[in-house]
């Protein structure tokens, strides 16, 4: 043992045979979906049928906003400047932080946790003092509102969906619940948003909180490379700002001193 | 349209709704799998239910191969290092260069080109030219040869599953005649590989070359989420190398000179 | 100003002149150094010529640290894969995260909150209450400590450097007091280390604790393209583990249950 | 030898010794520039005086370009979206691609080679050719031309310092020389720009072509951390394209086919 590099539970490579997780990889390709292999390998077991739908569901959901994130429009600009297609998408994917996607991991953080502590809590109490704490804080509730949507498209269908493959369980209940309170305790809405939906789900599933930004990462790969490869077929090179639209307001030009 | 930032066809972001390629988004949740929506977001379509199938399946045959590629060293050292989730994916994902998985992007380039030029062209007669061809410039035949597999296990499914579909076409042959011509040219078997079977799939499904990379960005960005994750949760902080597996063959130690 | 996409201080780049923080750069280049730009640039003002010259004396002492840095070896997997020079350096910049080098970033956070907090106290009561909290509080004090220098070659030299330059001041002094108060609360060395002398220095000269990152990223940025060189030049491609070099212990071969 | 896992001339890490291409560490700092310190590790020996203070200066021209640049713009998205330092950073540095920074690259390669190959050439003849065979073979000469400086400024300084360094050398004159062929064979001013400069001079101290990039990686990244820092501390978060700036031109809303 000692002489080993790495030590690792995901996968074995022998001559002509790959396990994934005891599985071996040539079973799993045409029986298993793209999201059974996520949940396998994210959490050492293959999900249950409607598990795995509700992932493709997932993925499917956080394909792409158009220029309106902050990844895309990094792609873009590290696409037009000659690089290969997986260095523009990795500029995209790093910037999948703790504004951008992080929600789902924070937010089923909360979920999990709270929940984990609390066993016995009445749902509603819970929620209340979610909320409350928040607030005595300043802190945002993570998982809640959006820029854009008053009513995001994405949270509706998945928790259509999570609810009619029966995954719907506690978390997305203290989810709602938080959502109720915001509006009692606020009153103004402040809808759970796509992450926050994302985030109750693979709660619900049996997901550590600390992987929720996977499913940000492979989901939202697909629409990376779709602007990387935009820029590149379709678009000029070297993309940048036009000189009068970059406003400098630091200090006017002044001489060097002599020393 | 001067006042415009960007151009793109990929989607539209509107209060409440989002367009992929002119569906609604939230009608494509729960619809369809996750490989229909890379197959829309790459080629601007929805795919045939086979060629859907088939991109999963893809994406599941490239989801991991353990420590024996580049990319998984990449992560679980820049994981080790107290980045979040998303840095140390990225750190793999840049990776997946020429010479890790790179190869479906140049062997389906090779595949659509001849195809393209030499329509009429009887496929064998191609194959051997393309072989002859690499021989004399000294050049490998890319998507050809594995360093562990003999018969790389990935490949022989891939195949199985694009003839079930009824997607397997000119371009899989041509990928099949190249095999044969390697074994009678250099009389050494170098056998279709994971990378030169996705080349020529992707191809017979009518996608562009300069998004072969990307299935394999997407697909392996599922194993490497899973070993960022292993590396946090279960392994030590601050992955290095003893201090005795450095074989350092640079300068004895020398003075610095005065001056 | 509605019109304007981006608000900078840093610099202005008209036709023909290029100004850095109100300097034209043409002044700037041949006339300083390398170390006074990085803290022009930094900080929106030129150094005295003993902070230029500090400043440099830690970007040399920064450089490189072989192949004991997780970056390091990120870089060296990638550089082997096929990409280009500054993408596999990219993936070793990723690496320096909280436990690789963001010593200096909190470290320096640590010094100067608890300066400007406490600014009439007794370094020595300050450093006596700092060591005590981070003890109840079972956390490190960051800065202190490294796996292989128990007197690190690099804060020996910069101290020496920030005294003979007259930069040293209360910073660089709690820094040690610090020091001693481990040895004598702790029993135990844990002298300060390179980063954590870095800390203290770039206060001394008046520099935001979150640029402490800063001063690493450039430093090691020139070390780690030496690796990806050294990689390209003189080592195999696509580095990886020997299979029998990686421990698996996840799941024994299982077979997939017919559904 | 055969249980090390790497090799490696760059550097040596002992117990309280760190080893620089065979020089003590603790010598080299607070005695050698950074430029000293890049052209040690970069070529393995120490530059003569007057080639250390030419690198500075190659470092200082290239440290910032403003917002006019991909690297910049990509860096103020990924920095908005709540990740480390080093993050945003390195999303910038994988921009520095074939068409930003990589002329350098592919400059001095083609000055090298050229006067590797035909080193009794008369360098007028041989600008003369490389003139005209890109010509003919329809592709830019690298490294001349900017799109705002038609006289850039770093170029004429860089020019300026090469020479009273007595550096400039045969790559210079060549360089020069082809500047002169562009204008009278395209009858158009074509000037060197400063990665054609710097391409020229690096290769005239001895320094490898494919290290070219580099001086630009570490030179930029002092102003991409600047940009970084920026717009953490000044700036909202989560920057993005505001909706009305996004031209979509993709497909009308259209209906998912049932199915």
């Amino acid at each position: 043992m000692k002489d080993k590099f790495w030590k690792t539970g995901i996968s074995k490579v022998e001559p002509n045979k790959i396990l994934i997780r005891g599985y071996n990889l040539s079973h799993l390709i045409g029986k298993c979906s793209f999201g059974d292999i996520v949940y396998l390998l994210f959490s050492g077991e293959l999900p249950s049928e409607n598990e795995g739908r509700m992932i493709e569901a997932i993925l499917v959901a956080g394909c792409d906003h158009s220029l309106a994130a902050p990844s895309a429009n990094s792609v873009r600009f590290v696409s037009s400047s000659g690089v290969p297609l997986q260095a523009s998408v990795a500029a995209g994917i790093i910037s999948l932080g703790d504004l951008h996607g992080g929600a789902i991991e924070q937010c089923a953080k909360m979920l999990q946790e709270n929940l984990k502590r609390k066993k016995k809590s009445n749902i509603q109490i819970l929620a209340k003092n979610i909320v409350a704490e928040c607030r005595k804080n300043k802190k945002r509730v993570v998982g809640y509102g959006h820029p854009y949507h008053s009513e995001d498209p994405r949270t509706k269908k998945l928790i259509e969906l999570a609810t009619r493959f029966k995954i719907a369980g506690p978390h997305l209940l203290l989810a709602k619940a938080i959502e109720d309170e915001l509006r009692t305790q606020i009153r103004k809405a402040l809808p759970l948003n796509v992450d926050g939906a994302i985030a109750a789900i693979i709660s619900d599933i049996g997901l550590d909180w600390r992987l929720g930004k996977g499913f940000y990462i492979i989901a939202r790969s697909s629409g990376l490379i779709a602007h990387a490869y935009e820029q590149i077929v379709r678009e000029k090179p070297f993309k940048a700002v036009a000189l009068d639209k970059i406003n400098y307001d630091g200090p006017k030009e002044r001489p060097l001193r002599e020393s």
